[in-house]
Order: C-alpha cells, then sequence, then structure tokens
C-alpha cells in the first residue's frame, strides 16, 4: 500500500485541492467535508425544476467503463449530463482490444480529443491511479470502481446519507456486514468513516469473508449479528456477489441469510432510530428481509439520489481543481 | 377491462389535465383535440431552422425498452431531445435481471435519480399501466407499446395525418387492414377515431385474425378487401408480424398478399381522394405494393414526421401535468 | 470512375459551395483551403474552457455505421455535439435488416424524422454517393469511409497536420506506405495532396499491394524504403488489415515490419526534420516501431486532434451549404 504522501500528490493539486478523484485514503476531514457540502447543494437543486447547471458546460466526460455496470454507469452520465457536459460511453474493452491497441494509446488518444475527464471502472485494482499517473497529465479522473480497492463515490453518497439523518459522526457507533473481504466499497467507507470521525466502526462477516489486520485499520470485528449490531447507529450491508456462492468461501444463500441477512427481528439489535443502508441492487431475502428494506428506517432511496450529488460535486471539484493546475503549470 | 373512470384516475389530474399517456381509452375529444393541436405546432417547428425548444430543460427522460424497437426509441429520443430534455436510454432487461433486482426496484431507483419522465416499451399488456400506479407517485408514464393492448402515440399520429389531409373525422370512412387480433395499434386507432366521431370504421382482415366482439366497439368488421375498402376515405394497413406466419393463424405471405396486400388493383375500390397509411417498417410485396407505398396517395412518411411531433406534444403536456398534480399534492 | 463534372455536381451547390463531403475528387484547391482555414478556427477552440458553438444548434446528425468503428464514430459524435447538434447513433444495419426494411426506406424515414444530417460509413464503395444522390434532396451526406472507395474527412485532417507543421505543400515530398491496394485512406491522401499542389507523392509497397495506373494518378511508386523515404518531408504510415494477413497478398507480420515498418533505422533515411504520420490505431512493432511512433517527430496525435476539427469543418460547411441550397431551389 502507497503511503499518504504518495496519494496526496497525485490526487490533490499542491494547494491541497482535489484534482482527481481516486481514493478516500489520504484525503483529510476538510475536504471530505467540502465534498458532502457541495454534494448537499446539489440534492436541494433535484428538487428544482431546471436540475442542470452549467459547471461543467463545454467539457467532455468519457466513461471508460472495463466492467460493465449500467447502474453506475448511469449515474455518472446523468451526472455529468446536469453539469452541462457533453458524455462519451466508450465500451473501451472491446473497441481497443479488438484493433489490437494498447491501453496507454486508447487513453492517449480521448486525450488529444480533448476529453476533459475520464470516469474509470476496472477490474484490476489501481487501474485508476495508473491512469491518473503515467497517461494524463491534465485530464481529470474519477474512479467508479477499480477491483478490490476502492470506490470512493460510493463511500461518500454513504456519508452524506449518514450525515443528513445522523449529523456529527463523532458519536456514531456504524456497522458494516457481509463479504467484507471482497468489498471494494467496505474498504472506501471504513476511511471515510474514519477521517470524519466516527466514534467506532464495526465488521459483520463470517470468518471466510474478513481480511487480515482489519484492527489495524482502527476496525472492530465481530461474526456474529446478534453482538455486532448492538446499540449501533447506523448498519450498511454489502451488496452479496452471487459468483462467490460457487466458491467454498461461502454459505448457500439461505444459510447466509439465516446468519447475516437483516431481518426485522436482527434490526431489533440495533438502537431503534437506527438508519439501513444498502449500495443497491438489493438481493430481497438473501443480504436484506424486503419489510426492512422498504421499511421506514431505510434510507437505501436517499443513497440513491445522493450518489447523483456526490458524483456531480467529486465531478465539479475535479475538474476544477485539474484547470488550476494546469494555468499554474503553464506560468512555472 | 378496467372502467373509464379507472383510466381517467390514472392518467389525468384532477382538473382533467393528461399526466401520464398510457391508453386513448377514457380520453374525451376536447382531450385528443388539445393533443393534435399542440403536435401541429411542433410539426410547424420541424421546417425551422432551430428544431428545439426549451419545454423539458432540465427534466430527464429515461426510455426503458423491455422489447427492442430502434424506430420507436430512436423517435422518442429525438422527440426528447427537442423538448431539450436530458435523456437516458436503458436496455434495462438485461441490466436489472442479470443483477437479480425486481422491476419495481428498478423504477425507484430510477425515480431516486430524479428521472422524470418514463417512457415504456413492454410485451406485456398493462405494463405502463401498472407502472404508472404502482411505483411512481411524481413520475410522469408514457407508454410505447405494451403487448397487444395499446399503442397510443401511434393512434394519434395517425389521427393526427388523417386530420391533416382530410379535415374534420365526422364525415370519413376508415379502413383498418390486416391483423387485427394482435394488434395493439389497432385497438388503440379504433378507440381514437371512435371519440374524434369518425362516420364509420371498417375492420378488413380473415377470420383467423378478427378479436371477437368488435361490434360491441362501433366497428363493421369485413374478410374482404373487395367490400371493405368500398368508398373509404382512409386506408390503414397494418404491419404484418412475421414470426406470427410460422402459425397457423397466417396463410403463406404471398397467400396474404394476393387476399389482403394493398395493390393498385385494390386500391381503386376506395374513394379516388382516399389516403393510405401504414406504421412502418413496410414489408413491400407482403402487406403493400411498392407503387402504393411509394405513390402519391401514400401519406406514410408524414406519418413518420408527425410521430416525432405527437410524441412531443404528449410529452410536454403530461410533464405539465404531472408537475400541477404535484404542487396541488404538495399544497394539500 | 465517374467525371469531375459529376462529382462537382453532387458535393457542391451550383455556387460552388460544399453541401455533402462524399470525395476529395474534383474538389478545389480554394474549397480545401477553406475547409483546413474552418478546421483550424475549431482547433484554436479546443484550448479553450468551453469547447461548443452553436452552428448546428437545433438540428439532428444521424450516425449511420453500417460498418463498426468505435474510434471514428466517437470522432464524429463528439464533433457533433461540440457544434450543438442532436446525436442519433443508429447500429443501421442490424435495425433494418430485422425487420426487413430496404435502405431507401430506412433513409426515408430518417429524412422524415427531420435528420439534417447523414454521416455514413459503409462497407461498399460508393455508399455515401448513392444515399446523396438517390435518397436525401434536402440532408447533408458526410462520407466517414466507403468501401476502398474514399475516407475524406481522414485525407484532409492529415493535410491539416502537414499544413501546420510543413507550411506550404509546394516544396513538399511525401511518401505514403503499406498496403496501398485496399486503402481509401491512401486513395483520399493523394487525391488532397495533388489538388494542394504537393512537390511530390510516393508510395511505398510491395507489388502486391499496388493498384495498378497509380502513375496515372500523378504518383512516384518505390517497393523499397530505403530508396523511397529518401529525402522526403513527411512519412504517411497506413493501418495494416490484420484480415488481409491471412491472405497470399502479405507476407507475416514481423516479415512485413522488417521490410516496411518504420523503424529508426528507416526513418534516417527520410530528412532530418521529416514528420511521421499514422491514421491510428498504430500497431507498434507491425507498423511502426515504438520509438518512433512515441518519438519527437511523431505527428499521430495532433493528427487526433485534428481530426474533430476538420469534421466540425465540413460538417459545418456541408450544413450551411445544403441550407442555402435548399433556399434557392424553393424560390425557384
Amino acid at each position: 500500500m502507497l503511503s499518504q504522501n504518495h496519494y496526496d500528490s497525485i490526487q490533490l493539486t499542491p494547494e491541497g485541492q482535489l484534482k482527481h478523484f481516486l481514493t478516500i485514503e489520504g484525503l483529510s476531514a476538510p475536504l471530505l467535508t467540502e465534498i458532502l457540502d457541495t454534494a448537499d447543494s446539489f440534492v436541494d437543486m433535484g428538487a428544482q425544476q431546471v436540475k442542470k447547471v452549467p459547471l461543467l458546460r463545454g467539457k467532455t466526460v468519457a466513461n471508460l467503463f472495463f466492467e460493465a455496470s449500467t447502474r453506475t454507469l448511469s449515474t455518472f452520465e446523468l451526472a455529468a449530463k446536469r453539469l452541462s457536459a457533453d458524455v462519451l460511453n466508450l465500451n473501451i474493452s472491446t473497441s481497443s482490444t479488438s484493433k489490437g491497441e494498447t491501453l496507454k494509446d486508447t487513453l492517449m488518444t480521448l486525450r488529444a480529443m480533448h476529453c476533459d475527464m475520464f470516469v474509470v471502472r476496472h477490474s484490476a485494482s489501481g487501474a485508476a491511479h495508473f491512469i491518473a499517473e503515467h497517461v494524463t497529465p491534465d485530464v481529470a479522473v474519477i474512479n467508479a470502481g477499480d477491483g478490490r480497492h476502492a470506490h470512493p463515490t460510493q463511500a461518500m453518497l454513504d456519508m452524506l446519507t449518514i450525515r443528513q439523518h445522523k449529523g456529527d459522526f463523532s458519536s456514531l457507533k456504524i456497522a458494516i456486514v457481509g463479504d467484507i473481504l471482497h468489498s471494494r466499497v467496505a474498504r472506501s467507507q471504513i476511511h471515510a468513516l474514519r477521517a470524519l470521525g466516527a466514534a467506532e466502526i464495526r465488521v459483520i462477516a463470517p470468518l471466510t469473508l474478513l481480511p487480515r489486520h482489519l484492527e489495524a485499520m482502527g476496525v472492530k470485528v465481530y461474526t456474529e449479528m446478534s453482538r455486532g449490531l448492538r446499540d449501533v447507529d447506523v448498519i450498511i450491508m454489502l451488496r452479496l456477489q452471487k459468483e462467490r456462492m460457487q466458491s467454498a468461501l461461502l454459505p448457500s444463500e439461505s444459510e447466509f441469510y439465516k446468519l447475516y441477512g437483516l431481518t426485522e427481528a436482527k434490526l431489533a439489535y440495533a438502537r431503534p432510530d437506527a438508519i439501513v443502508m444498502h449500495p443497491g441492487p438489493i438481493n430481497r431475502g438473501v443480504e436484506i428481509e424486503s419489510s426492512v428494506a422498504d421499511g421506514e428506517r431505510s434510507v437505501i432511496l436517499n443513497q440513491v439520489t445522493n450518489g447523483i450529488a456526490v458524483r456531480m460535486a467529486v465531478m465539479s471539484m475535479a475538474m476544477s481543481g485539474q484547470l488550476k493546475d494546469n494555468q499554474l503549470s503553464a506560468k512555472a
């Protein structure tokens, strides 16, 4: 794992402004708070008649999805269009491989077309970093999920949802439940919660789905819901990757649901005003009981709404930082 | 079949304004005329240099096509863009089923992304109604074809084309020819023609392709072109679904063409100034003779032009009605 | 091959203004220079914050790609969006053939939807001409590559790149290297270079990849790089179609690279300030050595940037010419 200074130098300008958004690691509480505040202003805009601002007018955003994800692609596409950007959706894997072009050549070509921002989704950890470091001196890169490493916009929309419902993080106990081992979402959430000063971060999972050294990240580890959920203010369910089921790591769906599925009964362990979160799409009856997903303590649809707002926030902030950085470089 | 009051309560505001556009059934002649008048204004705009109005600026239109149809999708996409909306094309069947999400979850998610309008195409009759009733308290739903039930924008573009060429409906004899049994287009046309006061509505088809109880809809039934086309002012050919050919319902293509294909010879049965319509894409030599499709009495390409205008009309009217309805609900 | 007068009458207005852009053949040096000058103004715009002009606002551009090409499609899509047009990408081959519609019906339908411009890519030589001649009295047609015939926007972006680096054409020696026989790009380049008055045009290829009668086009033919590259100012490498490799026409990739690949060693035959061009995507180690492709004499990425600008230029010029032509026709 790279040092904090290393990450800072990639995704921040010398003045500490965002110019890429690759990972939560190394970002300060004030910067994360600035993202949340900016996103809040876009949430308000969603209630208005005209949900559009000209912040990225005349800019081109290229969505480079090496790994298919209709839902995440749609949220970035909508966020970019509501910022008035022109959007280019590229199924880059098939187009480049079919003609034998290297990744670097593809990216340099897109940059030469004056694309201003790459939104990157890739199955390899570190792909967005690689692109930001080696290929694009003046293009802002947004990480839309890279392997098991990070999914920072998902983590920030979760933080926004928690802050909207619970206010200050310093008194909160938060439990993350499910396949921690394979989850880039969980990693990004833990970094964000630590930076924002959450009182207590817990993970709940079977031993086979727990990475090592979690305690070193300041996290309390539980293997039983009855103990892990006790007195928490926020429950974050992870999505179960069904393809893992075939492996030896996981019990059957029904076995998992019995032990770790969030039912009304298990929800009772948490605080009476605890909120329930899930990144979606939900598997009803696998990770979560339908009545909980649709219940009054579920904030799952707020997460979706906040997902657009957070993406608009990081896209506009990174574009602004990238432009300032280039103007400074041009003078130097 | 549901009562007229039931349909009214779904697709109309308490003041009788359109807020969804699901079916022609239950819509009054004045409302249908308002749609045609609004569409006429958009037809005029098509001749101008800038074919764009800001009526849906800052709104997001999601095209949910569960059933593929490149042509219909293109007309809705163009109509939305010319109203200045942001457009999201979703191949929703593959995206949702591949991740095991329910239809309701998909729709609630799109609504949480602040999509303002769903254009729905589905192979199941009633799909658009279901969505309008159960899922979307503040999203306008436009039916772009549901099973055998309805295809109301197609019917309205046909009405616009008839009115442009023939003026008043009250003196017109209109024949609809082809596979009536499986045609959502024919159902919607019959409802529209009745509401607009057409003098005489005829259908012409082999017995195997005629639904029962047609006479109860105020329609005259013919099985021979020579009798059915006599003295009509308007001939509407239906598109033959080639997949039906394999079934026992239909004779061969050449047999169908011989009996029901619109040739120059059969066209002579109609009035000398009769117009010829077809929803497209046409099967030359199956439903229609090439010289008739391309002849001076064909208004098939006018239908295409009117298709954009009618879609712009119902999209802008439903959005306006939906917004007023929500403002009233918010006050109540 | 058609006469120059014939081409003029198709793609030029009576006043000699561009109304389609189908081929370089028959276009005068002043008109080609006007395209380059217009493109230059769009290149400058690319460096600005807002890379958008309203020249095609309210117009609809339909990209009709019968032959898949993600990269070329992307450049036309971006060019159209930066001119503020609405863009419709149609995978027209599958959509029309699956419903049995003829090409002519598809095009007449798109025209009836008030599409203002067709960008056409087709594997058959002459497809764009056919469309411009027979189908579209008031739609501007841009040829994005037709069979072995022409790829005029590629040739013009190459001319722009040469002019930016070398200024006047009248003193330049230019070599085109590779599969001349199958290359629509080479044909268009030769026409453009001749019209713009290049001092000397050479082609370098194995005998099996050389068309007959090249000398009649005013071109010098070489089969060896050592002689063909001597003292040239510009080297244009062609892309090798790997599917040709299976045929008897071509040696193996390594054999081709040895004889015709542009290495540092072979580059030394040219003038010390010679520039290196390639239409992309490049096959490193087949047509070109990596260090040459990425070296200081390579202008490959400039070509990409110029590709957007040239497409914006011909799209806006053809639209303007088409509109004037229609106004004149309407008065007559």
